[in-house]
């Protein structure tokens, strides 16, 4: 489900000197004594010299040679395939079954009435240089998962991204969405909060399509002559509200096992409340072309030829009429475990789903090949003798696409043992040629710095950490040019959500990674039927070279969690990312503060109002309520505590050995360091989402909120809320602390 | 030629409070008595009160009937019609000829040779909408105005916008000009740098379209519908190499008057080196559509529904024939002279052309007509018996579009009379609903702000000066706002080049202003044959309203300095602003050597070429040479002193009067300031500019650069000349400090 590798890892950093680093590599590992260190690389160069790429081409043929989509045929036969390979290379494997809600669409229907007669074609046509692009039988119409049905009628109004500021826009304008259909533009949100915003503002339907300024011929050539979408290109996708809980719309925190308990349909919360469908922009053209009304905003045009308007006018009237299969289909999840050595409790798990929209070769197979290589490779050093002394678990998950809902439905089945035994949770998705992105727990940000500086990219020699410092230091806004000079470290972003880490990191509290290369892959196959061997073979990653690093990558972060003497937790790196949050909050308020008040200062003497064109219909928004002074005394506080933790523990651990029993001891402490950061009753409104650093924005989707209690309360101007959830995280980083000095304490 | 009012006044800014200004309009007027300032109230008052909107309107569509370029017979009509009408108003009116280089064409070929087929058809189609488009046999063809002569076939290169910036990109992606045909975007430079630089670079021929991104219905809906330029819209316009020296390309330095001394056309330096000619979209289209080699970056692609290639590849081959007549026309000013009552030796110089590419109601009719009804006004005035205690010449200038000729020939045939007598140069231009916007000497930026206040927006009645006040306020930059909330006077912008102040205040030093409204009057018709009285009155300022205030801010300039008893310049506005300047350029040098040492870093470190995708073609760039630590001690000394010398005569002239005698000479030294702020041999390469604080951009065009010698020597990294021009600037400043030390001492 992993869109553009760029926008999720958009943050990063990495110290000064290219090379400095690179001297490093002989240094004793983290979490290692100086001895398994030197065992530890001879096993790593052992394990990179069995990885061979033509399994991950073979492997990437078979897996997306057919259509295989959660409840599909093929999708089975897949999950059999990787089960029956994984015991193959010595895993103890199982497939555990889930049964879940999986709607595929009945009636699909969209046509303009006025002022011109046009019906959508909805349809992607075969391509000859495409050669699974024929098997309309088996593939899954352009549609969007857990739309509700419905038949509509209304006037169409251009919505932008359709968030909640493109409304204060529109309503700047006097155009109102209440009882009419809106076509908002793919991006800038995750999907699903498209429909959910556009029906808090009273829309009765929801049209989305790609504009070819962001995915289409504005970006590059289209396939087949490039990569991009062609003007028939449609992005599938769900649209379930997953800020709320992902995972089986019908069993919100339970697994989806037989005899589960179940909501009925209609009262399942994260159901769209009105139908959408996504659209290819040669189906939104004619609409688009027709919109009467004032023009757009000049952000918010896109590359069609045309003047974009926002409608709204009656000027185009359409009809949307959608219905669904609404079934209960079985998910597959392939598990597979190696059992451990010696802590055979603490499991370091490693994910990659294996359900696709269509074919799906780059989304997720070009992930899941390079997990299979690795455990491969990590199966045949078992053969010839290595026991991890941690166990260590293989993952494939299915029904991600709809909603991450295989792994959801496994943490939740399995989340009381989960709690008690995962030490860390490793995610890939989609995988192309480019550049590494890494986001996830900041407390294995120096662990996965370490990981990244030890291998070396494919195209130009350097480590994959410093050619990513390297694009930053050279393409890099001002401020990450600077922090790339100035930090040691590269700095991992922080995880939302669009990919199967969201059950153990923000529900279950377990400290993940997640993983991939990209950004030369080009775009424009995602959710398609032209995501295919064909197009991935010509543009993502055409020798498997990225596939190979990323299974060294991967490979070497599972080993030395799994081998190591302590698990290479640290916290430094966590007090300082916490440090920026605390300022982000801050600022936050102190920009929306004046923001406030220059602009009721402009509403009450008239200015804005004096400024605009009279012969435009602009309506004076309401002034805003104040911005108070929060108290953010209690974060600062506790912040000063977990950094004072955070160096007592550094001080307290540098050069000592402790004896393995009460290294066994720092481990059960370090690995529940993560739980910590949880609290049982969630975030408000969504009490699934129990991590109080990390969560996906409410009005963003995948895009990460962090201190998410404090944020959205500040973002929705719920002045009391961001009050009560300032003392709430202030707490969870203060127990967090207490945890870090529990551990110092066996030194 | 004005071309968009908001690009060429972009900086400006306005006291705090909106309010607290208005009240100000009892205070006595600069360069004003008290009893005197009451007399010139009273003045404005019945000025205003005979200003008659139907008047414009009248002049404009019978001025914009027919096609009136330089040369052609309306064209000379329309001058006599002008000329007849000053003369019933009571003004000793004569017309002035100037013989003036003005090629038409006659051959235009453009085709497409490979890979299919094209011929364009550069031509603008008769619109049914447009009463005056089908005027065919005296409508200028579209083409450039001193393009050479060129028959030549090459592959074409898209080069952006065609300025120094974009062939260094095009170098990094190892694509090269030489002996090809380029292809540029209207926009990001006056229209002559684009063959001047592509002739630099070794191309044989350039093309400059419209693209419907910066002009075309990505901005607005396209003519007739809307405002903007349709798919067969072209801009014509001059070529010449204007930032060498603007008028007749025969005759620089002097009036191309009878027996004048005139260059061969082969020795003409302003006339392009290949042969350039401006085409519209739909001609662009076929063209670009095959254009193969590399993606073009991001911010080069504009809004044709394709994606923009850079080309050079052999892909794309396009012949251009370009012929013309090289004729010597007649030009025509008419000047106009209300002779002063008192101190008729200093004259106020009040000009707009009348010459236009075709029909030209916006540009120039919509400035011209609005100057007309002042000058009625004022000879109205007259009439009953007002004498201006100073002269007033009204001026309207032919020959403007193709580079100035009228006002350049005039100046130089009258040069050393000017110098004697003028005392400021008041220009108008193209004018639209919107907001005021001025440029000029900032000596004058005290009293234009005073003007400003007085007079009232007809849309919103704020005065006009707070209506850009507050359009600063909401839209502005944080700088902008910023500087509006504090600083006290609307910051004016500096002047470039693009209309007819150019040689009265960078050849000549004479303090001049230009004003004009826009910014809600559309665009897209801008040298097209739908600049037509029909566009005009739909979208440009319909019920000439804004005509009218126009009359009124130019009328009160024009009268009160005619009037005023001590010539109203100000000089700490203009240190403070000379302050901005040399903070600018310090800034330059030290941003530059930042740049500098990252650029060198990333190539000698390889980071630069790491970044980069090995499919896609990188030349690494040279090393640029260090930016040394320039000697700018000069100029800050310089700016001490100006600094302390405005202040010291703000202190002496604060309430204290003198004799008219002592006046007198006051005018003498107040009106020769600028006149210090020139030298005698000019800017470096371009002896015709003698201004040293204002200068167009050599690579700008339009584009102003401040402190020119200093600033472009810095940007072109010649830092001999920069350490020369900082002297040389710095003597012009203190030779400058030196007259208002001398006008001081008359107190």
């Amino acid at each position: 489900m992993r869109q553009s590798f760029l926008k999720i890892f958009s943050v990063f950093l990495l110290t000064c000197s290219v090379l400095a680093q690179s001297m490093l590599s002989d240094k004793t590992l983290m979490g290692f004594s100086a001895e398994n260190s030197t065992r530890q690389r001879v096993l790593e160069q052992k394990f990179d010299a069995l990885l061979k790429k033509e399994n991950l081409c073979q492997w990437m043929k078979r897996l997306s040679a057919r259509p295989h989509h959660v409840g599909s045929p093929y999708g089975k036969e897949n999950a059999e395939f990787i089960a029956s390979l994984f015991k193959s290379w010595g895993y103890e494997t199982n497939i555990e079954q889930f049964d879940v809600l999986f709607p595929t669409p009945k009636t699909r229907v969209l046509e303009m009435i006025s002022p011109e007669k046009f019906t959508a074609k909805l349809e992607e046509p075969n391509l000859q240089e495409d050669s699974t692009s024929n098997q309309k039988s088996e593939q899954l119409p352009t549609y969007n998962a857990y739309s509700i049905d419905g038949d509509v009628t209304g006037d169409l109004v251009f919505v932008n991204y359709g968030i909640p500021a493109d409304y204060e826009e529109l309503a700047k304008r006097g155009v109102d969405v209440k009882g009419k259909i809106v076509i908002a533009k793919y991006g800038g949100s995750w999907r699903g909060i498209k429909p959910k915003v556009a029906a808090e503002n009273g829309a009765i339907g929801c049209l989305i399509y790609s504009d070819p300024k962001d995915d289409g011929y504005f970006q590059g050539d289209v396939y087949p002559k490039g990569a991009w979408k062609n003007e028939f290109g449609t992005q599938r996708g769900s649209v379930a509200d997953m800020p709320v809980f992902p995972g089986d719309p019908l069993t919100p925190h339970v697994g989806s096992i037989k005899g589960a308990k179940r909501l009925a349909l209609k009262d399942a919360p994260t159901l769209t409340k009105i139908p959408v469908l996504p659209i290819s922009y040669s189906d939104a053209l004619p609409l688009l072309r027709n919109l009467g009304g004032a023009v757009a905003p000049e952000n918010w045009r896109g590359a069609l030829p045309i003047t974009y308007h926002l409608g709204g006018t009656s000027a185009v009237k359409v009809h949307l009429k959608l219905e669904f299969n609404w079934d209960i289909k079985p998910a597959y999840d392939v598990i597979a475990k190696l059992t451990g050595s010696e802590r055979l409790n603490q499991w370091i798990i490693r994910g990659n789903h294996h359900d696709a929209w269509v074919n799906g070769a780059d989304d997720p197979i070009s992930g899941l090949v390079a997990l299979m290589e690795e455990a491969r490779a990590v199966g045949e050093l078992a053969k010839q003798g290595f026991k991890p002394k941690r166990t260590i678990v293989y993952a494939a998950w299915d029904a991600e696409e709809p909603g991450l809902l295989g792994s959801t439905e496994w943490a939740e089945t399995h989340a009381a043992m989960l709690k008690d035994k995962a030490a860390v949770y490793i995610n890939t998705d989609s995988n192309g040629r480019g550049f590494l992105g890494i986001g996830g727990s900041h407390t294995l940000e120096k662990f996965i710095n370490e990981v990244a500086r030890d291998v070396i990219d494919p195209q130009t020699k350097l480590s994959v950490l410093e050619r990513r410092r390297a694009r930053q230091m050279v393409d890099g806004s001002p401020t990450v040019k600077k922090e790339t000079k100035e930090r040691k470290d590269l700095r991992i972003s922080a995880l939302g959500s669009g990919s199967d880490y969201t059950p153990f990191l923000q529900h279950l509290g377990i400290a993940s990674l997640n993983i991939g290369f990209g950004g030369e892959d080009g775009g424009g196959s995602y959710h398609s039927i032209y995501d295919s061997f064909d197009h991935f073979t010509r543009f993502g990653d055409p020798n498997f070279d990225y596939g190979i690093a990323l299974a060294k990558v991967c490979g070497r972060t599972t080993l030395r969690l799994a081998n190591a003497d302590v698990l290479p937790f640290e916290f430094t790196n966590f007090a300082e990312t916490i440090g920026q949050y605390v300022k982000d909050v801050l600022k936050l308020t102190e920009t929306m503060r004046e923001e406030t008040d220059a602009l009721n200062q402009m509403i009450k003497d008239g200015s804005l109002l004096a400024v605009q064109d009279p012969k435009e219909t602009f309506v004076v928004p309401k002034p805003k309520t104040n911005v108070p002074y929060l108290n953010f005394a209690p974060l600062q506080n506790a912040l000063e505590t977990l950094q004072q933790s955070a160096k007592n523990y550094q001080t307290a651990t540098k050069d000592k050995q402790i004896s393995p029993e009460a290294q066994k001891q720092l481990d059960k402490i370090l690995m529940n360091t993560e739980r910590a950061l949880t609290r049982d009753a969630g975030l408000p409104r969504r009490d699934w989402f129990k991590h109080q650093i990390y969560a996906p924005g409410f009005y963003t989707g995948y895009g990460v909120k962090t201190l998410p209690g404090v944020r959205e309360a500040i973002e929705q101007r719920n002045w009391k809320e961001a009050g009560e959830q300032i003392e709430i995280v202030s707490k969870t980083i203060e127990n967090f602390a207490l945890e870090i000095d529990r551990a110092a304490k066996l030194f």
